[in-house]
């Protein structure tokens, strides 16, 4: 198995932890004659599946700057399916996000749902991204599976809000301040579940072409309830002080449900809610800020 | 009122036919320094609408190369946002295509209509396209109207099925080969009726992000029927020969039915049918080849 990133957002110490038989090169995924000649120097097998997961995950970079995602979130893809064009066709797994959805409110919103209407760059280029692999899809790629994930928790944890509370106690443990009103809502998934489901629909999914919302079975923790978790556990007596909007952040959804039947239907469901989820997280995060990163 | 194309797919000649008082510069606008330059070249005042119709139209090559809608279909979008974004903000129009829905068969489809499911580069980038634009007014742009088009036909002619049928009767007037197995149906929008439509949203839509179909009132004209109104009009004894593939080419969807009730509702409905209108074109775009582009 051979794994590529270009360590923007990743860190190099993280690459200890890898098992034995994964080998590693820097390239950036964007950059088609880059990929190629990464997977050349690593003298790579045929390629049978790709695990698309790059990606920019620094929300606020991406919400000033639309050429941030253009780059790293939907040029990744694009980066990958020219090197899989030129190399041989191979099955792709594709972690999307719920936020191709945009802002539903309430709604429980299934694989079907429409219309799509993100409301950040990011969402925007995830969207994009399982457009352009649709296409491919019906041009020359076999198999594609996306996977529409909520809010994912764990370590290690590289942004956040869990991880941004967990280091701002550690800092100043007086005073947590919140953006946003902390009635923001967001299913939580644990990333070792995450993991756990795309390997299963890897397995067991049928169409050529398939969307899967990954998620908890429930609607969500709010994020007051994120904050208390790492009061409680950090600096019982620290004072958390919420702001007004309800959004904390252009582009921030502020709740959503995803449905997660399709998936259930398929045979896998989250075993942790989204609070146990983000309890289990914070524990970790503390564990990860005082100890080296493969032994959280 | 400025216009800016790059002539990669225009023909300059089709400047002579405009208006006075439009001042044209070339310039790619995927390009956002090369646009910003050209802006500034025509001494333009502040911009107040974008009407952003610049995609490629070559189906060929954007089924062969995804490179090509890349460029020409989203990123001429991405680079209308920056361009506006360094500026200042405007209203944009956008000509999107029902291509963003991909093949649902005989199934009417409605704007609201998910999953969207794109089987070309071309439709894959235009929802790309709706989808950055859709994330831009939830950060800058005061508005957008995305208009969802069905096959447009009408001069002056640059590709598509009604002159290919044209142009391959002057040239062998004995024999007309179909693509596809002639069964392929589509709603055919005559140009003109396109432009007052658009004109009609841009005054009459109320929100901030508005995504109109734009089509006949009708379940279009199958491709049999548009050789049928060619062939009769130029060259009543050709024997046409389709093929046997229900798809002219790959990514193309051999029929769709568009819901205009959204439109209807605002106020415009179009006044030709489909057969109407791709009969009017045979005719124009007979005139076309015979005369100067501006006197069809």
């Amino acid at each position: 198995m051979i794994l590529i990133d270009d360590l923007s957002l990743g860190r190099e110490a993280n690459l200890a932890c890898l098992d034995d038989g994964i080998r590693f090169a820097k390239a950036d995924c964007s950059d088609p004659v880059a990929l190629r000649a990464a997977i050349d120097a690593l003298n790579a097998p045929t390629i049978a599946e790709v695990w698309h997961l790059a990606a920019n995950s620094d929300i606020a970079a991406g919400a000033k700057d639309l050429r941030v995602d253009l780059h790293r979130t939907l040029l990744t893809t694009t980066g990958v399916l020219l090197m899989l064009q030129e190399l041989a066709p191979a099955t792709i797994h594709f972690t999307s996000s719920s936020a191709v959805y945009g802002d539903r409110g309430d709604l429980e919103i299934s694989e079907l749902a429409g219309p799509l209407e993100p409301i950040s760059y990011y969402g925007a280029m995830k969207l994009a991204s399982e457009a352009q692999l649709r296409a491919a899809v019906e041009s020359f790629v076999p198999k594609a599976n996306i996977f529409r994930l909520s809010n994912v928790v764990g370590v290690p944890a590289t942004h956040g809000v869990v991880l941004d509370f967990v280091d701002r106690l550690l800092a100043e443990p007086d005073r947590l301040a919140v953006q946003g009103d902390g009635m923001q809502r967001k299913p939580c998934l644990h990333v070792s579940e995450l993991v756990d489901a795309m390997l299963f629909v890897a397995e067991h999914s049928q169409d050529r072409f398939n969307v899967f919302n990954v998620g908890p079975r429930d609607d969500g923790v709010s994020v007051a309830t994120i904050a208390a978790i790492a009061v409680a556990e950090l600096s019982p007596d620290a004072v958390v002080a919420f702001g007004t909007e309800p959004r904390g952040w252009v582009g921030d959804v502020p709740r959503f449900r995803l449905s997660v039947d399709k998936l259930a239907t398929l045979g896998w469901t989250a075993r942790l809610k989204s609070e146990a989820a983000v309890r289990r997280t914070v524990a970790e995060i503390i564990a990860q800020r005082r100890h080296t990163p493969c032994k959280p």
